[in-house]
């Protein structure tokens, strides 16, 4: 196929970040539970996983599918865990495994992403604590830098009402700290930085900005508009004071679409390599889109080693 | 002030596209009126376009400010057209010399801009034919790259319903045609390539590109999340097919957090250049963020003359 050349594409090659790869390589593989195993795409990431020492791998699916994804891609499969489910009781499976305590965390093999959150998300599948609300968290990190932008929810949260919005926010803090960062900044994403009717979002940003004042462990500011997350000099010529602009480590987002396109822009567009998970659950659950690449689902890996390490929370 | 160090922040310095400037420079320079041109900083965007060709300007607002802000900037105004009004009927006083065709374009000076709009947009200020909708519409380059994208609407409709998105996406297909651009390719961003009820934007945007295709000049696709409209690449390993992804043109965003997020990513996390206007009324209206810089104010000034020689439509 030719080179794309579209000028709005990266030239960059996205790059986990060495300092996150050997954080997570210093703790205990989790035991990582793969949903519908039997497709050689997800079962490569996983492998590619494995031998960087991220997880250790619990096949589950049809038995055949998997020896075969396994042959495909020359994997000798024979030493690790399997556990035999038709197609459509995999995720059921999984989430068995993880009650049972047989699973330190899961990801997503060859199921769409509904079904696969269908089978894990829901009260009855006993993964979360009670009204425990869950959300996607991803770690976004730009060629020759290993600080992370924390962006939530891109992924998991259509239109996340302000209690869910939240929980997003929490599980980022949660995340940033510990990954080492004891001064977490947050801005919360509207179209503008002042509150008015007109833009709910606005509102919205500043109810959680105050409630984050004593709720959380991070100074978060909102609402904001990109241009005052990104630069503290844009601030300045608007006016707006406070430690975040400039110096942000999580932008939270009011609605998928938005989060959506932002992380994808930076993906595609500066190079960047984006792990992201769903935060909430019992244990993490890995989550990449099927046009995400291998630096995406190592970053994933390595986050949901540092967090299974880290335990619920 | 400190250098800005924050990763997300892009080193590189942003430039109008000389051959944008360059088919601007060829056309008359329009009659430019600036709404309370009595300060520094929007006075000095003026003077920048009248000095490169782009504008004539006739300056709206208090005489006796006007000519400090005049003094202030060392700008010699003696022989330039000067409207006196006082500083709320600044607004008003344009719309009446448009109407008049005393302007061929208006652009936002020292005031907020509801304020600025609520002088232009209605009907009573008879500024657009009836029924018309208006849209704002950015002209995105980056350096290295004459290319534009263009991006509507991410600065003046906030919710905008589906027809006024069909509008927005009508302007800006009529202003890619007019800069020369004979193939237009446009994608209708959502969170998904998949219509689904969770998603609102998903079907509205599969019902847009539906009416594109005997509506307008254009080749239009949608829903389309980021990725698929930025690379050709990822549309394959989704199974998406068609003109648009890796070759966009026109991104058609969903509400205004949206693009304004992305419009201010590019900006200060890519380099890029952002002209942008509102269409639809009888002239161009020239429009750019306090925290806007010179290239983008340049470019705009250089679309708006580009629009006010096409005339209204």
């Amino acid at each position: 196929m030719p080179p794309e050349t579209f000028p709005f594409l990266s030239a960059a090659t996205p790059v986990c970040p060495p300092g996150l790869l050997a954080r997570a390589q210093a703790l205990p593989a989790p035991r990582v539970a793969l949903v519908n195993a039997g497709a050689a795409v997800p079962l490569q990431g996983l492998r590619e996983a494995a031998d960087l020492g991220l997880a250790r791998p619990v096949l589950v699916g049809d038995r055949e599918r998997i020896v075969s994804a396994a042959d495909e891609i020359g994997w000798d499969i024979a030493g690790l865990d399997l556990v035999h489910a038709p197609r459509e009781e995999a995720g059921d499976a999984a989430a068995g495994l993880i009650r049972e305590g047989g699973a330190d965390a899961v990801m997503k093999g060859q199921v769409h992403t509904s079904t696969f959150l269908k089978a894990l998300l829901p009260s009855r599948a006993g993964l979360r604590e009670k009204d425990a609300r869950c959300g996607h968290v991803f770690h976004i990190t730009l060629p020759g830098s290993e600080r992370p932008l924390f962006l939530t929810d891109a992924a998991l949260n259509v239109e996340p009402d302000v209690e869910t919005r939240k929980a997003c926010l929490s599980h980022a803090v949660r995340l940033a700290r510990l990954l080492g960062d004891d001064d977490v900044k947050a801005g919360c994403l509207s179209a503008s930085e002042d509150v008015t009717p007109q833009i709910p979002s606005s509102g919205e940003a500043a109810e959680i900005a105050a409630w984050a004042a004593t709720a959380l462990e991070a100074q978060v500011q909102g609402p904001m508009a990109m241009d005052l997350i990104l630069s503290a000099a844009a601030a300045r010529v608007k006016g707006f004071e406070g430690p975040v602009p400039g110096d942000a480590d999580i932008v939270l987002v009011p609605e998928i679409t938005t989060g959506n396109a932002l992380f994808k822009l930076m993906v595609l567009g500066m190079g960047a390599c984006a792990g992201g998970m769903v935060m909430g659950a019992k244990v993490p659950i890995l989550l990449t889109s099927r046009s995400q690449q291998a630096p995406d689902r190592i970053a994933s890996a390595a986050l949901g080693a540092i967090l299974a390490a880290a335990g619920p929370g």
